[in-house]
């Protein structure tokens, strides 16, 4: 009912009379005002007048699901959304979903992480409104080793919605860190659930900043609105990514990953440097030459032989 | 309490006395005769005489956890059991515990399954008392790309146990059946839940059929007691299974696939052979040529070149 209501607000500059809303949605005046209140209770500013009736001031950058869902056009993505002010990881929620068949789109996305999770068990810092912090439960056919594409779909897709929504330039470091003037913006995690030919479902998480400011970020990291002169829609930021992520994921499942390894290579920043690839086995230096269809990174030892990584950390060398 | 009792039973030869089993464990006479009162509805032939005592005269062919354990000298496997007379399928208990943290070596194990899986989200038969119908939950610390290596270590032993406690030549077709004269008498499942650097957790799903007699078979299928003279001991395959697994497990992780690559080689009935690959892309005939390190299986094709697949179901050719 909140979506709708604010639809009739949205719709109108100026003040919409109550009278039409109730009428048109088939609730009381006093349900409505009820409505209302529940919004101002989340931090909308509505302004109220006798005889003119409603009118929305302002809108907190909340990702409520009746703000991200009346914005998409998608057929996939997001058409359930679970949101949570609060929780452990939406990595974790979204597991327990998916295991319990939640349907392939489902997203589950949160204000703030209290157990933000990153790579390789790491940590992600997760203040409250000022990052975007979510996952997505994808159910693609394909065989587990494929599904690194699906990584290198979402930091794609990112860059993408990072570029048209704010103008920003943002780069990918190999496999998944998301880079705005070579310092960490963000990252994509990717878990999956398969047998040996098939993949269950796979997770996608996203972990982006966005409003932070120093204080809350790591040493080193920066945000989008590090870069603005203006505070951004988190917003507009989590719907045009669900955007992109549904038009690559559509794409990807009619004719195969080529075109993502190719926007992946004009976003990334790695192929052509020095590198220092750091798994858990070994450590190589050499030059980043490419990735291949698999998503590892081809690199050439310093004997000349050519390397491939599927997992590991990489420093980009001077 | 009941594995205590029946040790004290299975050690002697003859009648136990009941006073000596209540002192040594420290319960009372009525205690010791309520646990023997259970052990007999659970199947066990136990005599009792005055002034004697208890002797086991027979024990059922039952798969539980104070049988097995008591057999085992593991370090890993199946320090926990979960035991089931019956259940859906012993993935899906597996699966739960497997993400509520169990530890490494967690054994579920069924007497019977309603909804047992094979791959490809495929039945696997799984009558009452005839077969075996286990999971392992294992945490090595691999990328999922890995995580083959672990399918073929399962089949290896499997064969290694059914060689050892029937002398039966059981053999391998890729990837993971387990053939005996050619007709299906088991199979191996693996599900693996990762991120793309890193293995959460994998469980290693085992049916086999053991006492099945013709009509608790799948046309085309044979179970081990086909091609024995007397009913096996479904206890003693798995309990062999669960040793050969630990051993090769263990030496796996200290010396990586190689030496299971060997086995399975040996025990395989695949390679040399004339076959036809089926994967959800595409159909290819040609020779099996080898398996390579990911178990990924090597194909000659009609025109020479070399195809590797890593997935499908292969049909054997005249």
């Amino acid at each position: 009912m909140l979506d709708r209501i604010l639809e009739f607000l949205y719709k109108k500059e100026g003040y919409v009379s109550g009278e039409d809303i109730s009428r048109q949605l088939g609730i009381t005046r006093q349900a409505l005002w009820k409505h209302i209140h529940e919004l101002k209770d989340l931090g909308y500013d509505i302004a109220a007048l006798p005889h003119q009736g409603y009118r929305v001031i302002a809108s907190p950058d909340r990702l409520f699901p009746f703000e991200i869902q009346p914005r998409l056009n998608t057929r996939i993505m997001a058409r359930k959304i679970l949101y949570f002010e609060a929780l452990s990881s939406t990595m974790e929620i979204a597991l327990k979903h998916a295991i319990a068949h939640a349907p392939e789109g489902t997203l589950v996305v949160a204000e703030s992480q209290t157990k933000g999770k990153g790579r390789l068990g790491r940590d992600w810092f997760s203040p409250k409104y000022k990052g975007i912090y979510l996952s997505l439960i994808l159910r693609p056919e394909i065989a587990p080793r494929e599904a690194s594409i699906l990584t290198l779909l979402a930091a794609v897709s990112i860059c993408e919605a990072v570029k048209s929504t704010t103008g920003i330039d943002a780069q990918i470091k190999w496999p998944n860190d998301i880079l705005i003037h070579n310092k960490k913006a963000g990252g994509i995690l990717t878990e999956l659930s398969a047998e040996m030919d098939k993949v269950f479902f796979i997770i996608i998480g996203m972990g982006l900043n966005v409003n932070n400011d120093k204080r809350s970020l790591y040493p080193g990291s920066t945000s989008l609105c590090e870069h603005m002169k203006e505070g951004i829609s988190r917003l507009d930021v989590v719907c045009e990514s669900l955007r992109r992520i549904e038009d690559n994921y559509l794409f990807f499942k009619r004719n195969g990953g080529q075109r993502i390894l190719e926007s992946w290579r004009n976003f990334n920043v790695t192929l052509g440097r020095r590198v220092r690839v750091v798994s858990h086995r070994e450590q190589v230096e050499g030059e980043a030459v490419d990735i291949d269809s698999d998503g590892g990174l081809l690199v050439r030892g310093d004997s000349g032989l050519l390397d491939k990584f599927l997992a590991g950390d990489i420093v980009h060398c001077r």
